[in-house]
C-alpha cells in the first residue's frame, strides 16, 4: 500500500479508507461494504464533513429514545464494526441494556464470528445474532435472519449504515427505527422514524454525549422527532456547500483552453 | 452472493457493482478502487443517473480534442479495465493512433499484465504501461511510472477515474487533460483542461459516437472548451435534483413519530 502523506489534502478521509482496506482484507468488510463506504465519503465532503446542528439535535433525540426505549438494540455490520468497534462498545456502556446484535447483508458463520470477536476485544460483553434464531418477516431468508434476544424482541432498533430493505422491514415489523447514514436521500434514512444525517463515529459519539451516562428509565416517552424536516436540513446544507463551491469555480483564475494557445511540445 | 431481483429500485447499479466485486476478487480491481466506486455512484445518483447536456458538450469537444491531437493516449486503471474494457476497446478503434496504457496507483508487475490482458481480450491491439520505461515528474516513484512510447510522448491524455496527484502532474508536465469524473469537485475535474462530468461508460459511448470514424486530422487545431462553467453546471444540476428531493421529502405523508403515540408492542 502507497504510504499517504500528511500533507495530502484528504489525508484523514485517505487514512480511514486504508483502515477499511485492512479490515477487508482480514474478512471483516466484503467489496460491497467497500464501495458503501464510497458513497458515504462522497455524501460526507458534501456535507462539509462536519456535523449539521440539525445532525447534533437527531443525535440527542436518539440518545433520549435509547433512554425511554424498553428492549433497544444496536445492529453491527462488517463495515461498522471496522470503523466503529470502540464507539459501539463505549455506547452499550453509556446505556445499560443496550442489545448488541450482528447483522450481515452478505452473512456467513465465519464472518460472523469474526466481527463478534472484534466486538468483544473492543469491549463489548454480550454480542448476539451469531446463531440467529428467529426472522424479520419481508426479507430474503438470508437476511431475514436475527436473534430472538435481540432485534426479534426489541422495540427500538439503532441502524447504523443500514440497507434500505432491512430498514424497511423493521419499520414494517412495529419497530422504531434510528439510522446513522450519510445519505439524506437513501431509503434508509427516509424509512427512519429518527435519520441521522452524520458520519458514524461522529454520531456514534454524539449519541453517547448526550446520553450523558445517565440510567435509561424504559418510561416509553419518545419525544417528538421530525424526520422529514431533519432530512430537508441535510439536503439544504448540501445545496449551500455546492453553492459556495460554484462561487470558487467561477472565481478560478484559470482561462479557458483551446485553439487560441499555440499547440505546447511535451517534454 | 444474494441474487439481486430485476424489481430492486437500483437493479442496475446493484448489478454493475457485482461485477465490479468480481473484478475485484480476480485482482483487477483494489480495495481503494472499489471505496472510489462508491463515491462516483453517489454522483451520479445526485446527477440524475443521465448525461447533462454540459457532459453531451463536452463529450463532442473531447472528440474534437482527440481528433485534433498527435500523441493522444487514454490511460487505463484498473477500474476502467474492470468497467469499460470493452468501450475503451471501441474508442481505440474509432480513433486510429490513440495509444491505450495502463495506468496504476497500486502497481504491481502481475496486476498490469492482468489488466493488459483483460484489455487485449477486450480487443484493443496494443496495451502501453506494462512495464513503465519512463517518469512522469512530481509524483511518488511508485505512480510516477509511464511508457516512454505513451503518455512521455503524449500532447493529450484521456484520464478517465483518475487520481487528483496524478492529474495535476500531467498538466504540469505540459499535456492537455480530458477528465471522466462523476465528481465535479474532485481535483481531477479542477485539474482538467476538459472535465466531463459523467459516469464512465456514458462518457466512453458518447466520446465514441461523437468521433464518427472519421480519421484524426492530428492538426493541432482544439476547440476552444471552458472547463469552469461545464463543473458549475454540473453543480447547478446536482443542486436542482436535490430541491426536487426536498421538495418530496417536504411532501412525505408520514406523520412526525413521538410521545403522543402509544408505545407499541414488538411482535
Amino acid at each position: 500500500m502507497t504510504e499517504i502523506s500528511p500533507k495530502h489534502p484528504r489525508y484523514a478521509s485517505l487514512r480511514r479508507r486504508e483502515g477499511l482496506a485492512r479490515s477487508f482484507r482480514a474478512g471483516v468488510v466484503v467489496p460491497e461494504g467497500l464501495i458503501a463506504q464510497g458513497r458515504g465519503e462522497a455524501f460526507d465532503y458534501l456535507l462539509g464533513e462536519a456535523t449539521l446542528p440539525s445532525a447534533r439535535r437527531a443525535e440527542r433525540a436518539a440518545a433520549a429514545w435509547l433512554r425511554a426505549a424498553r428492549h433497544p438494540v444496536v445492529s453491527v455490520n462488517g463495515n461498522v464494526a471496522a470503523l466503529a468497534a470502540r464507539e459501539v462498545a463505549l455506547l452499550a456502556r453509556a446505556r445499560p441494556g443496550l442489545a448488541v446484535e450482528v447483522n450481515l447483508f452478505h452473512r456467513t458463520r465465519g464472518r460472523a464470528e469474526k466481527i463478534a470477536r472484534l466486538l468483544k476485544a473492543a469491549g463489548v460483553p454480550q454480542v448476539l445474532g451469531v446463531r440467529p434464531t428467529a426472522t424479520l418477516p419481508g426479507l430474503p431468508s438470508d437476511r431475514a435472519r436475527i436473534d430472538a434476544r435481540g432485534i426479534a424482541l426489541a422495540d427500538l432498533c439503532l441502524v447504523p449504515l443500514e440497507d434500505g430493505d432491512r430498514a424497511e422491514a423493521l419499520r414494517r415489523a412495529g419497530k422504531r427505527v434510528i439510522s446513522i447514514d450519510l445519505n439524506p436521500l437513501s431509503r434508509t434514512s427516509r424509512n427512519a422514524d429518527l435519520p441521522i444525517v452524520d458520519e458514524l463515529t461522529r454520531a456514534l459519539q454524539g449519541i453517547r454525549a448526550a446520553l450523558g451516562g445517565a440510567p435509561g428509565s424504559a418510561d416509553g416517552v419518545f419525544p417528538r422527532f421530525d424526520a422529514p424536516a431533519a432530512l430537508a436540513d441535510a439536503l439544504r446544507a448540501i445545496s449551500r456547500n455546492l453553492r459556495r463551491s460554484r462561487g470558487s469555480a467561477r472565481a478560478s483564475p484559470r482561462p479557458p483552453r483551446g485553439s487560441a494557445r499555440p499547440r505546447r511540445r511535451t517534454p
